[in-house]
């Protein structure tokens, strides 16, 4: 049996603290790449930095996000990618300790370190548009129209590798003995625990008279079919 | 009877685009940040942009952000500020067009610019940890047993103005007039309509044999006292 594939660790993501919260799996880092419906592009004008936030879809080995052309952290991409980093997080829940220093969140997050290059090809433009609105509700592409050569036009889609990304996650109770402060006994005082966090999906908005499709009435992240699409 | 007060317009927060989705006003500024439990920093490493998930804490026109101080962004604040950037980003809806086009998600979103600094004094550290409890489980604060000064010393916090902020938010149904494709009318095609996203909270996990206390068992973002605590 091989190992699981993972991406190499480099200067870039190699853990600088609490390295067992870390991992560079491939399935874990795809998988909350495409559970996560936001992520946050950090990227350089002037000399300072700025980030904010995307839809993206991962197609194999990268990572796609989707703006106008003249949205700040793609102009100029055509010319030449630039150096950005990308962060996926999602929130798991909220730890509760006995002590102020024991409180913390469980989360899941993905760093990715790269070259941020704009896809010009109308093919390629058109298969990440796909592959968004699946990503954003899988079975939508087939009932919508594709965007038209001025609609394509106006779209910017930029490519970024996850060849340099890690995975980090917290899960699991308040540590009560990591204070250095205590004799190895749980110290005495308020309760203590996680409370669980998720996304959750309402009723959906209209002014359509038809009835919305499954895929809007069961809507749920990570989508049923995930587990399979991974397996 | 007066304006409501704004932060002001400076070149790092004027919008580039759209500037009808933008707001300066504090109190809107405000309500997000304190409803958000997860933020976005970008700070900069070997003159490359790096983004991390933080916890924070709104005080007054300041933002705090807690974090160990051997953690990436906060290694040298204790000699001079660095230049960051802050998005605090709530998603609200995922709009789905009749077309690729017109597909979007309904968000808001703060960005503050600004120099972060390392808060070193004892009192003004407790301060921010008490309201730091407070932001994340209201009334947590009372039943918790507060930092020794070893615990103390291992917490970092990092203080960043709100001067240079701005909110931005996308709101309501899918625009199928904007593509400048069409004759006005709107197209035939898929359902059209937004899915409303909130965060959900799960019943609390604990080893503790006591109850929970009420605001766990009745968490809610934004927390029900919020509104008047704004008013």
């Amino acid at each position: 049996m091989s190992a699981r594939p993972e991406y190499p660790q480099t200067p870039l993501t190699r853990p600088t603290r609490r390295p067992e919260r870390f991992s560079y799996d491939k399935h874990r880092i795809h998988r909350l790449v495409d559970e996560a419906l936001v992520s946050h592009l950090a990227f350089e004008v002037d000399h300072r930095p700025v980030v904010l936030p995307m839809t993206h879809v991962r197609i194999g080995d990268d990572v796609y996000l989707h703006g106008s052309p003249g949205a700040g952290p793609f102009r100029g991409l055509e010319r030449a990618p630039a150096n950005v980093c990308l962060t996926v997080t999602v929130l798991d829940g909220i730890v509760l300790g006995r002590r102020y220093f024991t409180h913390s969140v469980n989360f899941r997050s993905v760093v990715v370190h790269g070259e941020l290059g704009a896809v010009t090809g109308t093919e390629e433009k058109l298969r990440v548009l796909d592959a968004l609105l699946e990503h954003i509700a899988p079975g939508r592409a087939r009932d919508c129209e594709p965007p038209s050569r001025r609609e394509l036009a106006a779209t910017g889609i930029h490519r970024l590798s996850l060849a340099q990304s890690s995975f980090k996650e917290r899960t699991g109770m308040p540590i009560e003995k990591d204070t250095g402060d205590t004799d190895g006994t749980e110290p005495a005082g308020a309760w203590s625990g996680v409370v669980p966090v998720n996304l959750a999906f309402g009723p959906p908005q209209s002014t359509d008279p038809a009835p919305p499709p499954d895929y809007v009435t069961g809507y749920a992240r990570p989508h049923p079919g995930a587990a399979r699409a991974h397996a």
